[in-house]
């Protein structure tokens, strides 16, 4: 059972290809969009997403059975509190941000009772952006994570149907932990590529020139990685702080450990230390869950 | 101009790509090879690889005009010591060696006068290693690190040919920059994600089950990466010190710094990190260095 009148806030990356998702599926949703800027609502109406481009946020949610809230993190709060007084008795309002602990927290206490709040986050990007950056096929056999938190099961599991008819496996996960998964898996990784990308580009005896022509030995991804939207993780980092502090303390250590090794010669330590890690490798080509191309998490391709 | 008569002594990844580049270009080169092992040698001869295989590196070296040493980095020395006696006047000899330095200081007083050192460093990989993981199309389109330290132009160019002949583009470097250039582009970023994955490996709330299972949001390549062997890459740290700790200082000083951002609320010097990232991205984009997939480094594929 789908959703007959979809809103979506937001037309970046993710809500263009749920749109083109919800088209590919063949559900027969009618699907009004709201983007902050002219341009954004203006380029939507130039390819065709969603079926009606509103002016306002307001406009869109009006008469919507599912609201989804599709802008960066940091956003969230202020779009719940625009379009809480409009949303329709006994809908299901849904975000797709990477954190979620901080977007409850911001956007619960805008939404009118009996309004049905399922939180999610389809764990699949590119490193584009915008209404053009999004297909069909984004989400194809990635996770979707449902943080339920509170909502009904009928309104859960519906939401669920949604997500895996966009091509998504789901998960239902508790809030906190879902931070913490995420900080593991996602944010300190894109953390750690953003830092070795602006040490590379700062130093004086390799040149920028010497760094981009020699990249493809390791480097090169870390700067794929790092070329993802600046407000989107700043916003999750503002706002998955104390997961992020915790396993960035952790990293640091360790990475100190590893220091600490090569300075005193210690390459017994470094030996058994690059042995370890190679169990969970195994255990991810063992689980289907790598192929011969690495993605830095970008399933499908834009064709 | 090729070498009618090549030695490879280590029959691994490299060596073994060497071999099948060799002839797939058609070289009409005698190739004889060694491995330490009784076990590799077996695999060796079983597979095809190489036209004799030998049981000591010195009968393998005898009468050869190219030496190709392709054993891990600390392994150099004590090969080189055990080959330098058998060494037919006027060949040339090389390395594939990641490090320079330590490799040309712990090799060069083992050669006899008359022969030619060049070292060299393919840039190209895969985590795969041994007698097995090699193919011809390792080197295509990569670069070939060439390090003349006092080679003569006729040695040092037939030694770029030979390499252009197995795919590989080729740059001369001095000794130091070679090793500071690596640490940049290679070395730190796979000390990186060895750390990264022995973090995720240890934690007690998130259980490598779900590392595992939601790694493509980012992690994933972090572990291709870490798989690489332990035993190259703790030579390579213990052989390119200075380089590598000098990398590492600039790095925790700068994750130190976007740590504090993140502890202290400062959005706006993070949104302006991740913006300026974005540079060195277009730069490598933009000179044809990187394609839709990320490899880490590994052009080829094997298939
Ligand atoms: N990209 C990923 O890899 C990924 C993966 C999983 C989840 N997410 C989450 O998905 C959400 C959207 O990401 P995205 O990649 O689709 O972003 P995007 O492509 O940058 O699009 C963001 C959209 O939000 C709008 N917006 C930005 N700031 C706003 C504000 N202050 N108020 C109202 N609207 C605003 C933008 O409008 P204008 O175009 O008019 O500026 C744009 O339409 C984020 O919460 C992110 O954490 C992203
Ligand atoms: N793999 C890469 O990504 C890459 C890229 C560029 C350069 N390199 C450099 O290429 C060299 C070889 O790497 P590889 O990837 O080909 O390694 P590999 O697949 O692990 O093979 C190493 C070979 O060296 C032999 N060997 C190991 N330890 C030895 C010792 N103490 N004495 C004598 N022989 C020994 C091994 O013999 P057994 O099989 O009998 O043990 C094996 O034949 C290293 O110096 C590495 O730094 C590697």
């Amino acid at each position: 059972m789908s959703y007959p009148k979809v809103a979506l806030i937001g037309l970046g990356l993710i809500a263009s290809s749920m749109f083109w998702a919800m088209r590919r599926a063949g559900m027969d949703s009618h699907v009004t969009g709201y983007a902050r800027s002219q341009d954004t609502r203006d380029t939507a109406r130039r390819i065709g997403l969603c079926d009606e481009i509103v002016d306002t946020a307001e406009d869109a949610v009006r008469g919507a059975d599912l609201v989804v809230l599709a802008v960066p993190v940091g956003a969230m709060g202020r779009v719940a509190q625009a379009i809480g007084p409009c949303l329709k008795p006994g809908c299901s309002i849904t975000d797709v941000g990477s954190v979620k602990a901080a977007v409850i927290e911001q956007v619960r206490p805008h939404l009118p009772e009996g309004v049905n709040f399922v939180p999610a986050h389809p764990m699949a990007g590119t490193e584009h952006s915008g209404p053009e950056a999004g297909f069909a096929q984004l989400f194809d056999n990635r996770w979707c994570l449902i943080v339920p938190d509170g909502a009904s099961d009928e309104a859960t599991e519906r939401l669920e149907a949604y997500w895996q008819a966009l091509g998504a496996n789901t998960e239902r996960m508790d809030v906190a932990h879902h931070d913490q998964v995420c900080a593991v898996v996602s944010h300190i990784p894109h953390l750690i590529a953003y830092t070795m990308v602006g040490v590379a580009d700062d130093l004086s005896r390799v040149s920028d020139q010497e760094v981009i022509k020699f990249s493809a030995a390791g480097f090169r991804d870390f700067t794929r990685i790092a070329a993802s939207d600046p407000t989107m993780w700043r916003d999750v980092f503002m706002n998955n702080k104390d997961a992020t502090l915790e396993i960035l303390g952790r990293f640091t250590e360790e990475l100190f450990a590893l220091q600490r090794c090569i300075r005193t010669g210690d390459g017994d330590t470094l030996h058994d230390y690059f042995t370890r890690t190679r169990g969970i490798r195994r255990g991810i080509v063992e689980a289907g869950q790598d192929t011969d191309a690495p993605d830095f998490g970008r399933g499908g391709k834009k064709d």
